[in-house]
C-alpha cells in the first residue's frame, strides 16, 4: 500500500490530531469523539453548524471548521458514518441558545447516524435543524444512497450557512437557505483510478488501465457507466453536459464552477480542465461569475474530478464572498 | 495514460490558459512567450521578480504569481527550462527602473537558460539580480543539478522576496535577502510512486510495489537509496533528521515546517504527517511557528513528501506573513 500511514487504524485520528497541532488558536481536536470544533464555539449569539461523514474525502469535512464555515466536523472512519453517539455528543458539545445545524451528504448511514443522534439531543432538550445535500446528478440511488448523492456541492452549503450564520440567521431561516443552496447546486463526477482505503490496503474496485467511469461516486460506487479513456476536452464536455442540463443552467445565468479534484489529480490538470469548461460555458451564454478549482471533496487518492456548477443570485454570491478561515490555506 | 489531457504537446499553454481565465483581474497569460504575469506589473515603484523552470510542479512557479508573490512566472514544458528568448522576452517584459530580479532552483538546463537570457536582457539595458536556491539536503550533484537541487524550500524565498519588492526593497538588497533565506532553509522529499509526464505517456522511472525512494528528486532523480516501503513515522524520523541535522537546527530554533506533497498524495496523509513531525521537533525543543501542509512544489502525479525547515527570524517572520494573493486559494 503506497500510502503515509502507521496503524491503519489510527489513520484518521493521527490525521486529527495534525490538524489540531498545525492551527491551534483556531480549532482543536476532542479525541474522546474524534471530532475537530472551533476553539470559539459553541457561541451564543450564532447557530452552531456541524457536518458529519465518513473519512476519506479530506478537506471535506474537518479541514472546513473555522470562521465563516463549520463549528464543528464529526467524522467516521474512513468511509464509514460517525457513531450516532458520536453525533450526540457533538451536538451537545456544540448547543446554542440559536441552536444546531446538522448539515448531513446523502448517505444512508450517514442519515441514521444523524436521525438517531438528532433524537437523543432532542431529547435532551437541544434544538436541531438539518440540511440534506444531494448534488450529484449522476445516478439516482446508489450502492449506498437512496435518491441522490451529495458531494462537492457540500462546499457551498457550508459556505453560505458558515456565513449567515456569523450574521447572526436564525435556525430556521438557516435550513431554509441550505435547502435553498442545495437547489440550485449540481455536480457530476468521474474517476481515472481507483482509491486506496487504509485499512483495506488494496484499491477498492477494479479499473482498467484504459477505462474510467463516468459519473463515480466518491466512495468509488458505480456511475453512469465505464468507458474508454478519453481526452480532458471529451470528458469535460459530457460532465458539463449532465450538469448543465439537469438544473438546467440556462443562457444569462450568473455561475460559480468548481473544479474539483478526487485527490490524485494534479492541480496542473484541474486549470487544464478549468480553461475548457470556463469557455464552455461562455459559448452558452452562462458567465462565470466565480471559480473554485482545487481539492474540496476527495476520494483519498483517487485521480479523477467533479465540476459542480452553482447558479448564482446577489445573496449567495455576497454569502460566498464572507470572509472565512479554515485549515485549508497557503499561507 | 491516466491523465487529464488533450494533444500533450498543449498541456502547458492550456493550463496556463485555464489559470488566466480563472484569475482575470489578477493575472494574464502571454502566449506568445509562454508565461503567466501579474496584470500590473512591470511597477516602476518595484523591482520586478522572475521564476523560470519546467512545468510539472505546479503550484510552482505558474500559480505563484501575484501581489507579494511572482510578477511574472517563465515555464518551460514538463520537465524543461524556459528556452533562453523566453527568459529574455519576460524579462524584457517584466523591466522596471529598480530592475529584475530572476529566482532560480538549481538545475544545469534551468541556469544556463537564465545566464544566457540575462547576458542578452543586460545587453539591452535592463538591470538583473539572481538568486539561487539549492535547499534539497539528499544528495550533492545529481542527474541534472552540479550542487544540491531546488526543490519546496523556494516557495519561501519567493514569500519574502514578493513581499519585502513590495515593500520597496532594491534590487541589491533583495539579492541578499534570498540569499540569506535559501541559506536556513532545508528539504528532503521521498517517493512512494513514480510520476507521468503527459508526452511520455508512461511512469518516468519504475518503483516496484513494495518499495520507495528516500531523497528522490522532483523530476524522479534518484535520491540517497531505495528501500523497502516504511510506515508513515518512520518515513518521517529519516527525513526530519536529514534535514534537521544539515542547517543544523537547535533548540529554541523558531522555524517554519512545510509538509509538501508531491502531487498524488492525499491532505489527509499530509496532516497525518504534520502531527508527528510538529512532536518530535517539539521534543527536540524545536518550535513550529508557522506552518504550511499541502501542495506547494510537485512532480506531476507522483505519491510522495517533502518536508522542509526554515529557521526564523523577526524580519523573515514578518515577510511571511506579510498578506499575498495568488491563483491558489480556498475561496
Amino acid at each position: 500500500m503506497k500510502k503515509f500511514v502507521n496503524d491503519p487504524k489510527d489513520f484518521v485520528p493521527e490525521m486529527l490530531k495534525g490538524i489540531a497541532l498545525a492551527n491551534p488558536d483556531t480549532v482543536k481536536y476532542v479525541p474522546e469523539y474524534n471530532l475537530i470544533m472551533r476553539t470559539d464555539a459553541p457561541r451564543d449569539d450564532k447557530v452552531s453548524i456541524v457536518q458529519g461523514s465518513g473519512s476519506g474525502h479530506e478537506p471535506a469535512h474537518v479541514m472546513a471548521v473555522g470562521k465563516g464555515m463549520l463549528d464543528a466536523a464529526c467524522p467516521g472512519d474512513v468511509f464509514s458514518a460517525p457513531p450516532m453517539d458520536y453525533v450526540l455528543e457533538t451536538t451537545k458539545l456544540l448547543n446554542s441558545p440559536k441552536g444546531v445545524l446538522h448539515i448531513i451528504n446523502n448517505y444512508t448511514g450517514d442519515r441514521m447516524a444523524f436521525d438517531m443522534g438528532r433524537e437523543m439531543a432532542e431529547a435532551e432538550g437541544v434544538r436541531i435543524g438539518t440540511v440534506i445535500v444531494d448534488d450529484d446528478v449522476a445516478v439516482k440511488d446508489s450502492t449506498y444512497t437512496v435518491g441522490r448523492r451529495g458531494v462537492a456541492g457540500n462546499f457551498f452549503v457550508i459556505k453560505a450557512l458558515g456565513a449567515a450564520s456569523e450574521q447572526g440567521a436564525e435556525l430556521d431561516d438557516l435550513v431554509a437557505l441550505g435547502e435553498r443552496v442545495n437547489s440550485v447546486a449540481r455536480t457530476m463526477g468521474m474517476a481515472l483510478t481507483s482509491c486506496t482505503p487504509p485499512a483495506k490496503g488494496s484499491p477498492l474496485f477494479d479499473l482498467g488501465d484504459d477505462e474510467m467511469e463516468m459519473g463515480v461516486g466518491i466512495h468509488g460506487e458505480p456511475g453512469r457507466r465505464r468507458e474508454k479513456l478519453a481526452s480532458s476536452n471529451v470528458i469535460v464536455d459530457e460532465l458539463l453536459e449532465a450538469v448543465v442540463s439537469d438544473l438546467p443552467f440556462k443562457k444569462g445565468d450568473n455561475v460559480a464552477l468548481m473544479i474539483n479534484g478526487l485527490g490524485g489529480t494534479p492541480i496542473s490538470e484541474l486549470y487544464l480542465i478549468y480553461g475548457y469548461a470556463h469557455e464552455q460555458l461562455a459559448s452558452r451564454g452562462i458567465n462565470v461569475a466565480r471559480n473554485y478549482v482545487g481539492e474540496y471533496c476527495t476520494s483519498l487518492d483517487m485521480a479523477g474530478v467533479s465540476i459542480t456548477l452553482v447558479k448564482l443570485d446577489d445573496e449567495l454570491t455576497s454569502l460566498l464572498e464572507a470572509p472565512a478561515e479554515i485549515p485549508i490555506r497557503v499561507f
